[in-house]
């Protein structure tokens, strides 16, 4: 008799977004005479870059023929991704410590970061902040690291509190952690990680020799040049972190599907006799054995991200969006609420003081604007929720001048 | 500490393919005036079809635009996809048990047939056929359901033996087994099950509440109208099987990506009280958890195969690679040579009556021609090679030309 994993019973029963999914239909029933703004989920709504679109065309051009049709291709990703990859985003800030060998082009970060755990031992003791970017959990449950769900926390997983008292930026605690997932610029709380705290989770790992995943999803939206972009502008970083990047959120990629994640070479774990092993290796081996690449047109679309015209164009993307996100940090604040992130993020977080699905439902159903309630975050998030930027613009202003009506 | 999975310490050291990838690049740079061909990797090399080039710049054009931009696609697949696959790839052939629901699009065959057996417990009884893919038993060591390797086999893995006796297409055990992987028409033999033999697998399942995870990723090679494509072309199998498909091979899609996976929701599993759950709400959740979907251009360029336009092109390129098949079969057959494949399938199987390494040395060192040692398939497979369809004609013919120089 095939038996199921029985992890997979111990996951709460609705994912967030579906949750909102199934009130937003509700709501959409009802058909008060205005549409509903949608500043929910984190998906981008401008264009994809023309630079993007010009090596699709080529690309596709390509597999027309013989001569230059691709079949399977390296699996890593091209070279002439990963070297562009290091060349723009990691030499122009000044990090050599990592090389084209180390980086491994993936169809998404969810995955990459959902996938990862793979590589660690069960007995590993997992962090994770609170609230959290709920793949990073999941995805652990499912692998059999937690007890049940008991008041909304997994047992055997370490929550790491975030709150207004550290500034949602958290220290890294007194015990000792093996696998930390942090993310910075912070989805859902938009609080962005500086060098000085970054630097004290770097040595926490190097002290504790654990693993660092860093997710850094959302680097493009950063603009003060002190705050690090990635984990390996902190020295030592690659000897125990690992980045996640995707070109989701940098370049309109949520539909194009295109992602990397570098897994230095210097990225040690340890087997149960104390003998270290390099981490990439494994990334490696698992990569090729259970993944076959990204689409060959993709890869030359994300190359072109970095090309002079694809560069200018992200810029314009991302900054598109940072102006909503200010926008909306500007309109919370001015009404008096706490709010964090918005700055070098395209993530609001709003302290709507009281119960988060209350509020929720009340933006819903008498302004017709959708949030995310930040109790489904984690139990930390309670009371707060999360705008998103990645609306149209005439949509912010609307959905902004409603709720200010409704308070 | 950071400990590691150990369960990839189990992992054969090196991958098949790499194996000979490292052979092929020491006979290169021996340079003995010719050039190699190539016979060994299962990789196309004939241009994508026309239907899906038209799609992939139409969508492409539709990325430009605000109003046609597309962001995240649903979860599993956009129904233009999935709908066109019930009605062309079953409906057609009379397969009614299985609904657009049932479909999970993705971006590959090898991603998909990797991570299944994460749905299941730890403590079923995994069989594989012997020779095998060797992603179903890679994926099932790095999880951890095997033992250590002894003389070329898993521990706790149960080995379903392939041999000129049974022709290379297995009877079910007389033992219980939970899961069992089945590719048909087969890599790396080239095999077909019948509708008589897949009943007998079907019924099995049926009896022992085992689920057949089917790999069809060679369907479009058969000719014949009396062999099964679609394991759901046996009555009940929808109870039991999961079908895995790609247009890697259909469509020469190995750099594109996309394929599907079928789990009917009428096939359960069981958590240990004995309670029936739905497989495909399992894989829902882990999808839904850990991937984000194939690219938009891509799924359309997937949609485009089933125009008439496309169904005429898929043909062609099967057409194409069949007749490879038939020279490859027919120059080792009048050798005198026991042969399996190569009539419904772009693989042939030969028994080089010798190691199968030593076949694969003589053949490239002396022929310029890299073929696949059977041994790296399982212990089965030692004595035997795999010659793969997909290459060039004018080099199909011209390696068979020199291997009949050799003997």
């Amino acid at each position: 008799m095939a038996l199921l994993n029985e992890n997979y019973l111990k996951l709460q029963s609705s994912y967030l977004f579906s949750e909102i999914a199934i009130r937003v239909k509700q709501a959409e029933s009802k058909n008060v005479g205005r549409k509903i703004i949608k500043l929910g989920i984190g998906d981008v709504t401008k264009p994809l870059p023309n630079s993007c679109l010009k090596a699709l065309h080529k690309a596709t051009d390509e597999l027309a023929n013989e001569a230059t049709f691709r079949g399977y291709g390296p699996e890593q990703g091209y070279d002439f991704l990963r070297e562009a990859i290091i060349k723009h985003d990691y030499n122009s800030r000044n990090v050599h410590t990592i090389s084209a060998d180390d980086i491994f082009v993936s169809d998404g970060s969810k995955c990459d970061s959902g996938n990862f755990q793979e590589l660690f031992s069960l007995s590993n003791s997992i962090g994770v902040t609170d609230p959290v970017y709920p793949v990073y959990v999941d995805s652990n449950v499912m692998a059999g690291r937690t007890g049940s769900i008991i008041d909304g926390r997994y047992g055997n997983l370490q929550y790491i509190n975030c709150s207004s008292e550290n500034g949602f930026t958290p220290l890294p605690p007194n015990k000792s952690l093996d696998i930390v997932y942090l993310c910075s610029p912070n989805n859902p709380t938009g609080t962005v990680m500086d060098k000085e705290l970054l630097t004290k989770w770097v040595e926490y790992a190097l002290k504790h020799k654990a693993i660092l995943l860093f997710d850094a999803a959302y680097y493009a939206f950063i603009r003060d040049e002190q705050l690090p972009q990635s984990i390996y502008e902190i020295p030592r970083a690659e000897e125990v972190a690992v980045e996640f990047r995707s070109y989701s959120k940098t370049a309109g990629f949520t539909g194009t599907r295109c992602a990397f994640t570098v897994v230095p070479k210097q990225c040690l774990v340890y087997d149960k006799s104390g003998t270290p092993h390099k981490l990439r290796d494994l990334w490696f081996r698992r990569q090729s054995t259970k993944f076959n690449g990204v689409s060959y047109p993709i890869q030359r679309a994300a190359e072109a991200i970095y090309s002079v015209e694809g560069q200018k164009e992200i810029k314009d993307l991302s900054d598109y969006y940072l102006e909503n996100s200010r926008l909306i940090l500007e309109a919370f604040s001015s009404a008096g609420l706490e709010c964090y992130g918005g700055k070098h993020s395209p993530y609001v977080w709003v302290n709507a003081k009281r119960d988060s699905w209350e509020f929720f439902d009340k933006l819903l159903n008498e302004a017709q604007v959708v949030c995310t309630p930040g109790v489904g975050f984690g139990a930390c998030g309670s009371g707060y929720v999360r705008f998103s930027a990645f609306g149209k613009r005439e949509n912010v202003i609307e959905a902004l001048s409603r709720i200010k009506d409704l308070f």
